[in-house]
Formats: structure tokens, sequence, C-alpha cells
């Protein structure tokens, strides 16, 4: 029979306010909110002030509460919530993206320890199912790759310069104005969201436990109308996306950087702030999920969805991880990419290993070839204000023939006389 | 810790074979075939003839095989193959869609009975998790409808015709020639095979055990490329579409007919053999699933994700079946179609509630309007032939207004002084 669930919710920002409704839409779950814990007992509420408290121990240490919602922004806060609830030995939902992310070895060796569940959907890409699909449906051996769209803000602000011929500051605004980016939007532009939600869906595919600062990755705050001009022409889009690829030697190449992305590409139609993943795997084939990333009713659906789950008992079982001795991340790959910049001299030439074209103009130049994920790893000249570094539709180039290599030296010396 | 598993096979054609290939591609599963039962000793086999027996018994009365998988065509013999082995306390998988949709009742009723899990991923969808999605993550109070192309070949045979402007028999000898249709195709071109998919889908999207025959439905055999142009003006594309959705009163309505799809819809970019999904929940919003509908090793792979499953113990819990006792089937509401004929006379006006627009000419002639879905429950003028029935993508219309349905008789006038 399925548990009765009684709740101790941490939060009560536009996601706990919305749990709340949605649970409360939702008679079969048969859960209910026992005690919801805030930072400051003075603002208004929607709901009886006996519902609040600001004693974390009020949830923590209650033993009629059996499952901890954790929906608070502050990382560490939530870091120290999460830690301490699942000591006293009750299950933990999180949507908490940056707290998962950064302290997953440690997460994971508690619900071992501990033996209590730990589920945290609404941490990536909102409503989809995607960390349960990846948990449950792909064995290691088969899943090849995933590729994705993970960040709904960026998503939106990319789908708008190129849909409107806007610049990024303008799209950002737009952003903001809709309710689609925050007013401090770094977290979001500069990729960090999408990376943690890179590290934690790396666990659930492939059993690898990354910290996010090892994976390459970059958000969107450089891409220029020119750069949304170059994509129109080519009939490409750019997003933001998230790969991990394995490699022929069974090593994972990973990143997360803007991408051109092709009109055949599943990725293409995702537009504004959703979602979107696409799995590949040897016998199935390609799968596609699409759904909405963000907002306080998707993220809640999701966190009632690992409720729900809780009820029949269900946990992560990361197989994967058990399974995945074997599967490293590998920086050992090459990428096909494009960079763009106000002027010639500002990319270094030498770091391509091939230049396949390049075009120079008055105040907007730019070349595409060949780099290694490794010197990209390493270095941060593409980084640089003024620069956008996009990878081409064929990304990931595994292997380069040394005649393509000896071309290099012909190649840039075309584009030095441009200088 | 995972169970080890050891297999008994029925059936050794494509899908056979294939999971075959898929389960000894992957290692981690450990687990292993040991005897596979068919029908004909004397066929020549791709592997040693040792692994055979054409006695079922070799397999449901070994104690070491703890997992029977059915993959053989005919319904009747698998239904004897998978209650026998449930009977003995085996789980069991199945891709027989045919055999579940008709037995649903029974099935359920011996997984309970004998405590044996009985999985079936492959049988809609091919390699699509809508199973599990349905079953584990939308709860049945929130999930508002789901839509789905779920047939592989009948797909492929519309897509040509609006593509390609070909004629139904030419599109159908296409897809007979690429493999995407069977030699008698009326499993498929007759709306069967989605009948049995949806019929599956409904038990674990809104915990209604539906009889098949029950369900209003229809192929796409009368399609015609009149039809197909007529879409093609409208910018709409036609699929055969699975419908179900929650009425303002509860209720559930459900039907499977040809649907004209408009450009917005997540449907219309679902081409060729490709099945897709798309469920609507209260608080998610859309969630969109796409992926291979057939063929032999994307099917392998869903039976493989159930056996991958049953390592860890999994099953399905059927929660909306034991919730859902007030979810019923209802014919209570009203269908937008299209209606095509080779002459006018052939369409009956008086089954419309309200004609709101006709077209006449001297060899096809439509009428589209309002028709109720009990109505088209309890006739089957639209099934004759020269007849093509299609909704409009607005198909279900809730509440009929008086008001409308006195223009009735004023607009069939103007319909009947056309003949």
């Amino acid at each position: 029979m399925p548990q009765q669930l009684t709740i101790g919710l941490f939060g009560f920002g536009v996601v706990g306010k919305g749990l709340y409704d949605v649970l409360h839409s939702t008679s079969t779950l048969q859960s209910w909110i026992k005690r919801i814990c805030i930072k400051h007992a003075d603002k208004p509420r929607p709901i009886s002030v006996d519902h609040f408290t600001i004693n974390p121990d009020d949830l923590l240490l209650d033993p009629e509460i059996n499952v901890i919602v954790e929906l608070i922004d502050d990382a560490d806060a939530a870091f120290q919530i999460v830690t301490t609830a699942m000591k006293q030995g009750k299950a933990v939902v999180s949507a908490n993206k940056k707290m998962i992310a950064q302290h997953f070895e440690t997460l994971y060796a508690l619900q071992q320890e501990y033996n209590t569940p730990f589920l945290y959907e609404a941490s990536s890409c909102g409503s989809i199912p995607i960390i349960r699909n990846l948990e449950e449906y792909y064995d290691n051996d088969l899943l090849r790759s995933f590729r994705g769209i993970v960040n709904g803000s960026t998503n939106f602000i990319l789908t708008r310069m190129l849909q409107d011929n806007l610049e990024y500051n303008q799209a950002l605004l737009e952003a903001q104005q809709l309710g689609f980016a925050e007013s401090n939007p770094a977290l979001d532009t500069q990729g960090f969201d999408a990376l943690y939600k890179l590290t934690i869906l790396l666990a659930h595919a492939f059993g690898v436990k990354a910290k996010p600062e090892e994976l390459l990755f970059h958000g969107i705050e450089q891409i220029t109308k020119q750069d949304a001009q170059y994509a129109m022409e080519k009939n490409y889009r750019i997003r933001l996306v998230a790969n991990a690829r394995k490699l022929k030697t069974g090593e994972l190449a990973v990143f997360l950087l803007p991408q051109f992305v092709a009109s055949q590409d599943l990725l293409h139609s995702v537009v504004n702030e959703f979602n979107a993943v696409v799995t590949e795997s040897s016998f199935s084939d390609k799968h596609f999920f699409q759904g909405k990333g963000a907002g306080a009713y998707p993220t809640a659906s999701a966190v009632l969805s690992d409720i729900s789950a809780l009820r029949y008992d269900y946990r992560y079982e990361y197989k994967k991880i058990r399974q995945a001795g074997d599967v490293i991340l590998s920086n050992d790959f090459y990428l096909r990419v494009f960079v763009g910049a106000s002027r010639m001299t500002m990319i270094p030439q030498d770091v391509f290993v091939t230049v396949e074209e390049w075009h120079n103009g008055s105040d907007y130049a730019w070349v595409s070839g060949i780099v290694s994920a490794a010197s990209l790893k390493t270095s941060d000249w593409w980084k640089a204000p003024g620069i956008s570094l996009i990878t081409y539709p064929d990304a990931i180039q595994e292997e380069m023939e040394y005649k393509q290599i000896s071309q290099r030296s012909l190649e840039l010396a075309g584009v030095r006389s441009l200088h």
C-alpha cells in the first residue's frame, strides 16, 4: 500500500506556493504539508500564519514529518537542510540544482549511509521527467549520447535574438520583463544554471559524478546580432546546448556551449522558454522529450511527481554509478567551431588545428575551423569580451588526420595576410 | 541487489532476433536467454540449434527460468503462454498489443493473484517509454489529456500522401516496399493496431480498463488524394491521432480518427514511421515524447528496458486503476469534422448538428460541421466506401448551444439545394 506522507516544506516563494496549490488540487496523493519554514516571518502570506515557522528544527526534528521538501534559493542553507533531514532518516525532495551539482558526491553517499530517498526531478528541465527516464530507461551500455536545451531563460533570449533580430541586451530585457529571466540573470546567461543541470544529468545518464567546474562550458552573453545574422544566412538557429557523447574510445565528451542547430535537428523547433532533451541509444535510435523548463507550476508539478513517487517507495538506484567504473570524461576530442569577433586580430589563429573558412568585414570578422577541446578547457581567449564561440552542428570531430593538420600553415598564412 | 535473470524466449522473428542481438551487446544486464521456443523446428537459424525447442513447457516449466519474454504474432497463443507463465510465478514481458488490449482485465487480475510482474512497454509506441511515464509520472488528478501518433505504418502512408501527392494505394505500396507496412496491412491501416495501443495507454494514463471495441475509431484507408489536397490548402497535415481528454464533466472523451493537424501542433512535425505522444497536465502543461514506433531494434530495446527493470523488481502499480473508480468513458461530446465524398449526395446531412461549410465539385464534395460522438459510435455511414471522415484540429466541442442547433435547418436547406 502507498504511504501517507506528512510534508515539511522549506521555502514559500513562487515554487513553494505553486506546490501548495498543486497539492491541494490533488486529492489522490493523500499527502499534506504540516509545516512551512520561511526566512522572514513578517512577510504577508496568502495562507494562515499558523502554517509557518522560522525555526528549521520545527520541521527537521518533528517525528511526524516523513518528507522534507526543500525549495529555497540559497544553496548553502539548502545543503544544511537536506543533509540534516537525511541524517534524521527523512525522505527529501529538492529542486536546487546548484546544491545538488556541487555536493553530488556527499549527497550520494548520505543516501546510501542513511538508506533514505532523495529525489530531485525538478532540478533539471523543470517538468520534463528526464532524470527518471535516464535513470530507469536507458541502459548505460546502450546510451550513446544526450543533447539538451536545459535552460529556459537563455533559450528565450536566443529565440528573440534570431526571430526578431534583437541585440543580446534587448532580448535579455524582454526576457526579464516577461519573467523568463531574473533581474540578476548571470546564473542563467553565463551558463551556470545549465551547467549544474548537465552535471546532474551526467550522473543519471552515464554514472559519471563530475564536478561542475571540470566541464567545458560557456554561456550566451557574448553572442552578437552579427552571429545571429550569420546563423540565419546558413538556416541555423543558435541554442545553448548541453552535450554528452561517448567517443569511440568509450570515454565521454561533455560540453555546454552555444551551438548552431540545423533545421533537421529536433532541437531546432525548441523555442522560447521550452526545454528539450534528445537521447540517442544503440538500438532505439533517438528519443525526443520536450516541455516547459521553468516556471512555478511546471517546477511544482515535478516536485509533486517526486512526492507521488515517494508514496510508492521510489528511490534512484543510481545503477549506472554502480556499474560505471570505466566511463570517464575526456578532453581528447576536437570541436568544429565558429569564432566571431569585431576585429580579425582578436581571433588567435594558432588555436585552430585547421582553419576552414574565414570572413573579414569592417566591424565583424569570423573564422571557422577545428580546435581541440583540451585547448579550450585550458585557455580563455574565447571567453574574452568581444569574442563569441559557437560550435557547428557536427560539433564533435573525433579523428583529426595528419593531412588536415598539415594544411594548417597554408590556411593560416591566408588568414594572417588579411590582418 | 539487482536480480540475475534467466530468460525463456518465445518467438525468434525480427524482434526476437533483435532482442538476442541487443542482449548480447549489453553485458551490464547480467541476463541470459536460456531457451527459445519456436513454431517451426526446421527453419534455418542464425544461432546454434541447441538454443531452440518447439515445446512450450521446456520454458514454462523450467524452474531456473524466471522471466518469460513473449514475442510471437499469434495473440491467442501468446495469451496461453503469458497466463501459464504468470500462474507459474514467472515474470513476463510481452510486446503483443492485441493480446494485452483484448485481455487486459484478465491479465490485470492475474498479476494481482499471482503477485508477478507483467511488463509491456514495447506494446505501445515502440521504443518510446510512454507506458512507464504515464504510469509513474502523471497523477490522475492532474493529467488532462494525451494525444498520440501511435502507428508508424499509417503515419508513413499519410506522410507520403501529403508530401509527394500520392494516392493512398501508391503510398501504401511504397510503405510495403520499404518495410514500414505488412503485406497484409489491414491491422495497421484499418486502425486496429493503434486502437489496441490506445486501449493500453488509457489504462496507464487514466486507470480506465476499456475494451477496444468500446472505442470510437477508424483507420486511414478511405483518405483520398483530394482530402490531402484540402489539408494542404489549409496548411494542415493529416495524421491518425489517438485522443483521450477529460471533459468538463470529468468523464473521458476517447477516439482514434484521422485528424487535420495544424502547423503549430507538436504532432505536425512527426513524419514517416515516427510515433509521438503529447500529454497535457494541469500544472506542467504539455510534454512531447517522440521516437521510432516500430522496427526490430526499437521494439527489442523497449523489451530490453523491461528486462532491465525486472532486475530491480519493477512492476506496474496500476495506481490509477486503483484510484479511478470515477473516471468513465463518455460519448456525450461533439466533434468538429470534415466529411469528404465523391458526390455530395453520399453525405447524409441530417447527421450534422451544425453544418459550417460545404463544397461541391464535379468529382469531389465535402461538408464540415459538428456531429455528436454518440451518433458516430452508433452508425457507420461514415465508414462506407467513398466517404472519408477527418476531425479538425479543435476536434472536441463540449458545449453545443441551442442557438447553433437551430441554425441547422437553415444551413441544411442550403446544402440540400445543391443536390
